[in-house]
C-alpha cells in the first residue's frame, strides 16, 4: 500500500456517522474535514447493504487516498479487503482479533476499541497496532459506548501498551488539551466534528490544539 | 478444501432463518435436517454482531464438516473467510460478485440470488458458481422477496445458463415435484424444513422426492 502503516499520523482521527450529518453529504463533509487536518478517516457504517456499504467505501477510498489520508473500515473486514483500504478497525463485538489479522496480513493496519487497562492489554497481546480507549467523557454518538473511563485510565492503558492510543468518546475544542496531557496519540471525535457545521474551522481549531503544544 | 466445488450435491439446500425455530436449537435442528438428507447448507444471519455471526459460523462449521455437507454463508464474506466456509451467497444487495470473486479466489463456491432471466445471465458471466432462482411461488420467509417468478421463468433460467440453479421461495413437500419437472439441480428451503417440528422427516421426505423421479 502506498500508505505505511508504521508511519501513521492519528493526532485527528475522525470516525463517521452519517446520522449526524443534518442532510449535508457524508463525502463533502469529511473532505471539509481533511483538508481542514484530519489525519486518518474511520468509515463507519451500521445498518446499510453490503452494497451500498461497498459503494461508500469505494468512494470514500477515493477521497483519502486523493489526500493520502488513510481510510480504516469499521467492523467489516471483508468491505476492507474490496476496496483495499488501509485498516480495520474493531471492537468487542466483532470479528476476533487475531482471525481479523490472519486475513487481512501484517501489511494493514489493524484497530481495536477498549475500554479498561485488561482489554488493552489483550489487544496488544493479539496483534493490534493502534488502540482506541474510551469511551473518555459521557457522549451521546454511540448508545453502546458504556461508560466514561476518564483520563486516569486513559493514562494508565498509554503508559502500559507501547502501541499507539486513539482517546475517543466526547472529545472535542473544549477538553482535547486535557486528554494530550495523557500521552496518548491522538484523538477520535464523531460528532464534535461531523455534527458541526463548521467542520473544517473545527478540524483547524482541534489540530493546530493537537500540535500547538 | 475436502469439498471440490465441481462435485457438490444442490439437490436438497437448507438454508438457516433463526426467527422460525420456536425456540428450537439452531445446531440441532440444522444436523437433524441434514441427518434427513439435506446436502448444502446456508448459514444466513440478519441483525447479529460480527462476533456472534463469526461465533454461529464456528459452529456451524464444524457441524457440517462433521457429515462433509458444503456450508455456504449468506452475504458476508468476511465470516466465510474467517471460519473457511466452502462458499459465499449473495444477493442483489450484497458486495457485487466481481469483486467477491477477487477476494474468495477460484476454489470457493460463490452463489448468486437472481429472479429473472437478464440477471441470472449476468451472474453467469460475473463467475457466479451457481444460482439461486426466485421466489418461486409466494412467500412469507423474506420480507424482500419479491413477486414469485413462477415456473416457467425457472425453467427459462435454468435453459440458458448452464451452471447449477437452486430454486428458492415457498417450495415445500407439495410443489417439489413440479419444480424438479424445470430441471433445475435442487431446491432450497427455509420455512418447509427449519419451521417444521419433523424437520428430519420432513427433509427425509423431500430429498426422496428430488431423488425419487
Ligand atoms: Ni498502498
Amino acid at each position: 500500500m502506498g500508505i505505511k502503516k508504521d508511519s501513521v499520523d492519528y493526532s485527528l482521527y475522525l470516525v463517521t456517522d452519517r446520522n449526524i450529518l443534518k442532510g449535508r453529504d457524508l463525502f463533502a463533509a469529511v473532505e471539509e474535514a481533511i483538508l481542514g487536518g484530519v489525519t486518518l478517516v474511520q468509515l463507519r457504517e451500521k445498518e446499510v447493504s453490503s452494497k451500498e456499504f461497498y459503494n461508500t467505501a469505494l468512494k470514500m477510498k477515493q477521497l483519502t487516498s486523493h489526500y493520502g489520508i488513510p481510510l480504516i473500515i469499521n467492523d467489516r473486514l471483508d468491505i476492507m479487503l474490496a476496496v483495499d483500504a488501509e485498516g480495520l478497525h474493531i471492537g468487542q463485538e466483532d470479528l476476533p482479533l487475531q482471525a481479523a489479522r490472519k486475513i487481512i496480513g501484517a501489511d494493514k493496519i489493524l484497530g481495536y476499541s477498549v475500554s479498561n487497562l485488561d482489554e488493552a492489554k489483550q489487544g496488544k497481546a493479539l496483534g493490534a497496532d493502534y488502540l482506541g480507549a474510551g469511551p473518555v467523557y459521557y457522549t451521546g454518538t454511540k448508545s453502546d459506548a458504556g461508560k466514561p473511563i476518564g483520563l486516569e485510565e486513559l493514562k494508565r492503558i498509554k503508559d502500559s501498551v507501547k502501541i499507539p492510543v486513539v482517546a475517543i468518546g466526547g472529545i472535542n475544542e473544549t477538553n482535547a488539551a486535557e486528554v494530550k496531557q495523557t500521552g496518548v496519540d491522538g484523538i477520535a471525535l464523531v460528532s464534535a466534528i461531523l455534527g458541526k457545521q463548521n467542520t473544517g474551522a473545527i478540524s483547524r481549531q482541534l489540530i493546530s490544539l493537537w500540535k500547538g503544544n
